[in-house]
């Protein structure tokens, strides 16, 4: 009997010692990476929760790709951009993006003076999200573009195929159908890899 | 001996299974968490690394607190704060931030015309980092600022003690020292935890 404890207890100490030392293994129920598009039974798209804790890639302030300037320049919109970190982590290794890379582009309202700030321009409300999503066996043309009021829960994508946003993202985005011109902490690693596109004209 | 072994692979089973259900303990050389503070033998902070994954803040544009404006309105510079995820987590429960937070606020140029860019302003190159440290332990006055340019390794605090900044956050900052009035998706935490410093003139 004591010598059957003493087997146990040795093989016991062994597993022990075989489980600390073995790396984790993933859990059967392997979740989904944060960050994945998530879509209805009728194919819209997921409103994306969570993505202020992404990678942040750059903000504009009242940009515009129009001619025009906007009538009311007090009141420009903010535009900060987001990505999971896992495709951003995939960006610095390759200077592309990896498949199911969706990029959220909130929108902020603006204000000059309020509190003690007397010049320039802070956040004030939140406006919505526009969000791209890449994804060649979901949608033909592989980038599909959604846009979401301040509370929409799910949102189907711009009419789909070959849509203005699409056009303009294929013909005047840097790398691929992101705006990478506008990203400086990316647009050293396009450049680096040798990713941007043939003809842009970069700032 | 038959027996021994069938002790030997209940306990072990046993074992594995107390493991796995046991929560995973620290690495006996416990990491400092991301976006821990550190600090040469000389007393300077050294210059945050990663905090392009840590939590976005918000961003501003040609932000001013002084009355006279800039002299050059079309290069006005654009603030991109960020706080480690630990502490962002912990201000989302408690509306104040836990002692070593540590605030980055990136400095870049701008542009208003560049590649398709029409109106508005876009970031382009990066000049600095302003860092802000809550550390109770380190500092008589608890909080401290130092300035990085574009390369520095490590910088000095300003002038130690209650300086401009310390004074201009004491009295300004709508939580503690940060300027939670001007980062929307803090300001209604902020609000709900009752944090706000008495007699606050919000945005």
């Amino acid at each position: 009997m004591p010598r059957s404890i003493y087997f146990a207890v040795l093989f016991a100490a062994l597993a022990v010692i075989a489980i600390e030392k073995s790396p984790r293994v993933a859990a059967s129920s392997s979740p989904k990476p944060l960050g994945s598009p998530e879509f209805t039974a009728d194919g819209k798209l997921v409103r994306p929760g969570g993505y202020r804790k992404w990678v942040f890639l750059s903000s504009g302030y009242g940009m515009s790709y129009s001619q025009s300037a906007s009538a009311d320049q007090e009141h420009l919109m903010f535009t900060n951009v987001f990505v999971p970190p896992a495709d951003y982590d995939y960006f610095l290794e390759h200077g592309t993006w990896p498949e199911k890379t969706m990029f959220v582009l909130e929108l902020y309202g603006s204000q000059s003076k309020g509190s003690i700030n007397q010049h320039g321009h802070f956040q004030t409300e939140f406006m919505g999200l526009d969000v791209e999503v890449k994804d060649a066996s979901r949608f033909a043309d592989k980038w599909a573009y959604f846009g979401f009021d301040a509370t929409e829960k799910s949102a189907a994508a711009a009419s789909p195929g070959k849509n203005d946003c699409w056009k303009c993202h294929d013909q005047n985005a840097a790398v691929e159908h992101s705006f990478v011109q506008f990203y400086p902490a990316l647009l050293s690693i396009a450049k680096a890899k040798k990713t941007i596109k043939d003809g842009m004209k970069l700032p």
